[in-house]
């Protein structure tokens, strides 16, 4: 008797984000035998986007060579935080409001499904196939336009009996600081994120008057500088640029120094699309204030501060592991 | 066949403080048959405390009508991180420095003894027997002259890969402020906590020379008034205590709600002398500054902020659960 079928063993993942919809079909240990890429078009509404994700999993499921009835299950990233009941409750880049995300998205694939934040999906996935491998405290922070992050403790995502935990880029480092998109003052994201580094670039660009190579950028968003542009810059030796990267370093130094400090986690995973850029170039600059921030008695040593392995397949393999065991373990 | 015998039911929990040590004999539920206390005298170094530990435990044991060899382990908290191995690793207070705790203790005793730092403990104790009975995720923070905290997520104290996690007073909430005992600049105990206070009363009375109930008080200790003290000067309407609390109660619902945006715990119990003396008029204050500081999207009614039930007993108590629970997995 034959007990495990084809089906048990496949699995997909689909990290839905602002722009765009990456879907990996995989086995259990995450070996990935497709991937398929669509744009999001959030604009489109919601329903439309539950098309586009039919789409690039149907795509995805072709490239693979398998049917969309051969998956076991289909585990989905969402940047919004999700209910116990699969509600995607507010996601601003998406335009989604209590959006049944996993019941739609379920009854439109005929397969089970699950969603979890895309954050702590990326830190998952870290953990089950990347840099995080075999480590089962880690915290994973991914640094973009905004900072996002995810914590494993014991081999478990921290989310919270409120579902919204692991808030890593709204912890208050700097109380009555900058301002921050979510309306407080001095959170690690109004430092460590692009959109911080925009607070930087105006004061000295536009106050101050400062030459930097970013004034030859057409249009430029002071908040949403392209990564690539930010590695160009760096390269070319522009002050104002390696100033506004120095600060970033040394708040999320001090933002890793306080995760350390409360939770003594082994490992540190930096992703996201500043580090993908950039991440040799700032690790040790992070690093150093990780080591002047920490609580003296623990040593900085103990902590291993590594980039992301997985690269943009990050959330759609944490997806792709947790619906897994998911499905096993209920 | 009668398989429990009393020696399975009957457990010693120590919380060996800077200034006092606390025993506690009890059952397995919790039920305390017996307390004892005496003074640590930690200047006559570490044997002696050990000795004095042994008769507060069998201070303790005839109170409650038991031999020694009738209790089935003892768990001891102490103000230190702690090993694996049981090696007290620095506890200032105590004047130690990589003792063998546990390994000193359970030969001089002749009994299993295990080892934990003592606000982990209390965290514990409240969570096994306490205000965060049930409640399978809760921090605990202890305002004293310092800051100490201690973190249960499923049901598990979290002590980090290094055993120093949870130092939840070493949190920096304000970069480049306040210097904190430690060492660095902007911990939170650098503001929630006696030691913290005493940086505001030694500015207003000392520099700007302001009136106060304090000024009456022979040798006053800036960063160490006594909690009744502090009673005492609010009930009476001292301005200056009453301003120094406030900033207090600001910064301790800051870093609580940092705990809230990063764990999302159902509850946070808040102890410790100030706490036992002042915690029902300073615990509104404390929840206001939580809800205005927390990650918008949660919901701050959603965390239960309370104060200690067990006061004095809870690191006894925490000591007690963990030894149990430590030989009954183990």
């Amino acid at each position: 008797k034959k007990r495990k079928n084809k089906k048990a063993n496949l699995w997909a993942g689909v990290d839905i984000g602002g722009t765009k919809i990456h879907t990996v079909i995989g086995k259990t240990k995450g070996r990935v035998l497709a991937r398929a890429r669509m744009k999001t078009r959030a604009e489109e509404g919601f329903t439309a986007v539950l098309g586009r994700v039919e789409d690039c999993l149907d795509e995805a499921c072709e490239l693979a060579g398998v049917q969309r009835g051969d998956l076991a299950g289909v585990g989905v990233g969402a940047p919004s935080p999700i209910t116990a009941e699969g509600v995607a409750v507010n996601a601003p880049n998406m335009g989604w409001e209590n959006v049944p995300l996993v019941k739609k998205l379920s009854k439109r694939l005929g397969l089970s499904v699950v969603a979890e934040n895309d954050c702590n999906l990326g830190t998952f996935g870290e953990y089950r196939f990347g840099a995080g491998r075999g480590c089962d405290s880690l915290m994973g922070l991914f640094v973009g336009t905004g900072l996002g992050g995810g914590i494993v403790l014991n081999g478990k995502m921290v989310r919270g009996a409120n579902r919204l935990a692991a808030e890593v880029g709204h912890m208050i480092v700097a109380a009555k600081g900058r301002e921050c998109g979510c309306g407080h003052l001095g959170c690690l994201e109004a430092y460590a994120s692009k959109r911080g580094m925009g607070d930087f670039l105006r004061r000295v660009l536009e106050q101050e008057g400062r030459e930097s190579i970013l004034r030859q950028e057409p249009e430029l968003d002071f908040g949403n500088v392209r990564s690539g542009v930010l590695a160009q810059a760096l390269a070319a030796g522009d002050a104002v640029v390696s100033e506004a990267l120095a600060e970033m370093c040394w708040y999320l130094g001090l933002g890793i120094a306080n995760l350390v400090t409360l939770l003594g986690p082994k490992k540190i995973v930096l992703g996201g699309g500043v580090m993908e850029a950039l991440g040799g170039e700032l690790l040790g600059t992070i690093r150093e204030s990780m080591a002047q921030h920490v609580f003296p008695a623990a040593s900085a040593d103990d902590v291993e501060l590594e980039l992301s392995a997985l690269g943009d397949d990050a959330v759609a393999l944490g997806a792709l592991a947790y619906c897994r065991e998911s499905f096993r373990s209920g």
